[in-house]
């Protein structure tokens, strides 16, 4: 490609809103331009990256048996109205009306379409098992569309469907997806991590997420040092904690503590580590139709997960309660225990069983010390605590490390949630309807080109990866005017591309500064730049990753290239 | 592929309101499913053909130099407002408000998009020419949906957009896209023609559409017998008609004429040829605010074309005309005629400056003979005729023949009507800013699926052509017990895909006559049929056009197939 020819309006100013990387690179390189909030087009440069991350997916997909398909972008509401989610889901999910007063929606993800091209066309378990899969645009109407293409509302996703006549089926799907997915991060040159995941709203047995491990991610994942655990924070296990400090040995009694609301003063006051405190935090559960203030105890020194204790209560949402609404909900602030509590509560499942323990007695200026956390029912105890670094492997016990995370991917093993609800079902073996074992499989198509930013970019610009770069190099003319610096260079760029490199010349009429501040903005993984140096039979080659210049033969331009290339 | 691993669910079930075989056909085939009225989901065997017309639409576009970009789907409603289109453009437009209640459409066209693309980046008119193109998913809100995806709401258009510094080079661009869509068109095996078109509401010097030649169009198209003329009826020319029939000599005169109100009545009345007469057709115009009776005037052996009524007055619409409407614009139906009539009126063209005229009086049971159509004002003459067979051509005289198209293409010549609205411009050579010139260019993707089909099949089902196929062959195997049959068709499978062929294998556990069947109704352009003629080393060659069907042997099957193929 000449550049001279293309379109990639670089510019030096960056989006006033625009704090990562990623979201600054893509703009001032020309690779995307926003059109409203949340709201992207492609340029040529971004079209170029969708594509090839399209591709990669799309072979990876196809070698694992999936059938490519495209779901409309507009859905009937009434699908939605079958899979009971019309009603249900967020303002994420755009309703409107046409011109005909009835109901569609934007497709936010597909589980109804899918559901809907199968049913009563798969009859058979014969027919099983099956995987849909499109690349398409979905919209959601996010609260707080940010950071660029990474959180917009209209992005572009893989999402697949698979169907099965049975789990295990379903398991050995989600387990083929499971590799399938590492094989196509791997082509796309990133480091990431599949770590199990919080199911939340979308339901069913088991879920694992796909993190890019950069600086700048939005999630908290804990990684084991020593084994293969990794998990999303929401949903990360751990070793029970061992105590430390001296056993406060003590019977049940009920102790005046003036001003002692925090657990840093009940654990001075009573010479105790914070291993033998209760916290209480207290949070106001949003649910469809109405809102419950509700109490969460942990261990004095963890910290409340708060996905953990919405999935612990079944809320919407978790909100914090405010000063009055603790109040009339007969709750003592800075003094509130489980025991003798009025109103709903539910406790860390570490803390089951745990004795001498110290917590608020639900009284001004009073706590309950030598605690026992044994009588209360089995389903007040969930898991609520948010797992840290520094604590234990579930599964070895090695150290688990906390790294920020950026999603890219998601497999679900839904179940029957989709097909009984839309009552999509096919005969088995023994001649019985059943309805269809499910699975569902995300890639974030579009976020990962800023994904793909994030873990490689310097000050200057982007840094991609040879594995998956718009461009494999840019061939930069210094200076038009040389005869035979623009002859060599051209004769450079017809041959690289007759040998099937992806090129791109710039030809441009423009000062050899903006060239190369445009090169190291674009970021292609090598630069040869044919200078004056071309009197003396060598060019410069520049390697993108830490901008290192070396001057090679110009004769050996082609075959250098081809050497770092593959 | 194979069969056994695919999902094409056939069925011999036709959609209730079918009527055209391109959509009996999609739904039976399992190509598409509807989904909502207009609305369609793709499954495998759709989105390949969906696939198959993008890369070549994709190909030809990138040799002429356009560059691929992706605007979203959903526009932010500011830049409609800029072009002033958000008020003006009708229902089609599916306008939307999202949580924070501001306004957005779904793209039913990228104009805006376009323009907004290249304001305040491209600067100057050495940046000049750039053609952007997509093919993405649009949506038109369309008030009668039908035909399956021939007319759709939602649909996969490719449309593309120039930026030019003068009309000289958008002309150049314009023939440029004549001659790319010609190829494009050509290597989807299409029997086409471009014809001059109406501008209509888009606007602009000059457009043409591309119309596939089928018996189900919803377009009249005339072409000439003897030179390359074509046109849609709605902007058809001709030679202006030659006088047939005595000439009715007479001084000017008002006639008594009782209950004659018909032009056959009043030919008859004078004993003259219907050419020495004059028709009116009465109309009400709809325009954004308000509406007006109008009459449009031609000779009495002609009919009115609506598009070219509708652009002589400029209305948004023309319907028909109550008899209330008529009598209270002081209109006298029956006798209504060009001479002191007060109402607003258009005369066609042809009738300019002739003599000897009959028209209605504008008075009940008279009209007038021996008129001069002379001395009206010029801005009264428009072309109004409905062009007909048998009419001669404006370029050659030859004779002009009816046909019916299907619309597929139109490029257009816009001009600056769009940059001009949202102010973007450039600076010219001589450092003065000016509105870009434009150019626009659709291709229905999705609707091309379907003219295929119409253009190409019979009552059994598709007949795709060779140059553009979901597969190229289907290998049968007509009985999978026969094990020396199926070793045979496996091995046939597996050298063809190693050649190159796009071949599908029917490995199915099914009955043969439904295999035969699902072939025909799928329609790959051949089928090797491996069955008992094996044992005498022969195979069955099915040609999909015309159901022929010869004995090869069996060990030239492949060589057979790529000698057709090619």
């Amino acid at each position: 490609m000449r550049f001279s020819k293309f379109y990639a309006p670089t510019t030096k100013e960056a989006p006033k809103d625009a704090t990562l990387p990623s979201h600054i690179f893509l703009v001032r390189g020309g690779f995307v331009e926003q059109n409203g909030a949340g709201l992207y087009s492609f340029l040529p440069l971004g079209k170029i990256m969708l594509d090839k991350i399209s591709n990669v997916v799309r072979d990876e997909m196809n070698k694992a048996g999936a059938l490519e398909v495209s779901f409309s972008v507009v859905t009937n509401a009434d699908l939605w109205r079958d899979s009971g989610r019309f009603s249900v889901f967020g303002k994420e999910l755009l309703r409107f009306k046409d011109r005909k007063e009835n109901d569609f929606v934007i497709s936010p993800t597909n589980e109804e379409s899918a559901v809907a091209m199968v049913k009563n066309k798969v009859n058979s378990y014969k027919q099983l098992p099956l995987h849909l899969y499109q690349i398409n645009t979905k919209f959601r109407d996010e609260a707080r569309p940010r950071f660029g293409i990474l959180r917009g509302r209209e992005f572009v996703m893989k999402d697949g469907y698979s169907f099965h006549a049975n789990a295990d089926d379903l398991r050995r799907e989600f387990d083929l997806m499971e590799a399938t997915y590492s094989k196509i991060f791997t082509r796309l040159g990133l480091n990431f991590r599949a770590v199990e995941a919080d199911s939340g709203a979308i339901g069913g047995s088991g879920s694992k997420e796909f993190m890019v491990l950069t600086k700048n991610g939005e999630d908290d994942i804990l990684c084991c040092d020593s084994c293969k655990y990794a998990a999303n924070v929401e949903a990360a296990r751990r070793q029970p904690k061992a105590p430390y400090g001296d056993v406060p040995e003590a019977e049940p009694f009920k102790f005046h503590t003036p001003n002692t609301k925090t657990i840093k003063a009940v654990s001075e006051l009573f010479r105790v580590s914070e291993f033998y405190t209760i916290k209480a935090v207290i949070k106001k559960a949003i649910y469809a139709d109405n809102s419950e203030i509700i109490v969460f105890f942990v261990r004095g020194d963890d910290e409340l997960e708060d996905t953990k204790a919405q999935n612990a209560c079944g809320a919407l949402e978790l909100v914090d309660a405010s000063e009055d609404e603790i109040k009339n909900a007969g709750i003592v602030a800075g003094f509130c225990g489980p025991v003798g509590l009025n109103a709903k509560f539910f406790i860390d499942k570490e803390l089951k069983d745990n004795t001498q323990m110290i917590c608020g007695a639900n009284e001004i200026d009073y706590h309950f010390i030598g605690v026992s956390v044994s009588s209360f029912k089995d389903d007040r105890f969930k898991d609520l605590v948010a797992v840290k670094s520094g604590d234990k492997c579930p599964n070895c016990g090695g150290n688990l490390e906390l790294s920020k995370g950026i999603e890219v991917g998601h497999i679900f093993q839904l179940g029957d949630k989709y097909s009984s609800a839309m009552n999509a079902t096919f005969l088995d073996e023994n001649g019985k309807a059943k309805p269809f074992m499910m699975g569902c499989y995300g890639i974030g198509v579009s976020r990962l080109i800023a994904v793909m930013i994030e873990a490689s970019h310097d000050e200057k610009g982007c840094v991609w990866q040879k594995q998956c770069a718009p461009f494999d190099a840019m061939i930069i003319i210094s200076n038009l005017k040389d005869e035979e610096g623009v002859k060599f260079a051209n004769e450079l760029y017809q041959n690289a591309i007759n040998s099937g490199l992806n090129v791109m010349i710039d030809d441009r009429n423009e000062r050899f500064g903006v060239k190369i501040n445009d090169y190291e903005l674009l970021g292609y993984p090598y630069a040869i730049v044919v200078g004056k140096s071309l009197n003396e039979g060598n060019v410069e080659l520049i390697t993108r990753a830490g901008l290192n210049k070396e001057l090679i033969k110009a004769s050996d331009a082609l075959k250098v290239l081809k050497e770092r290339l593959c």
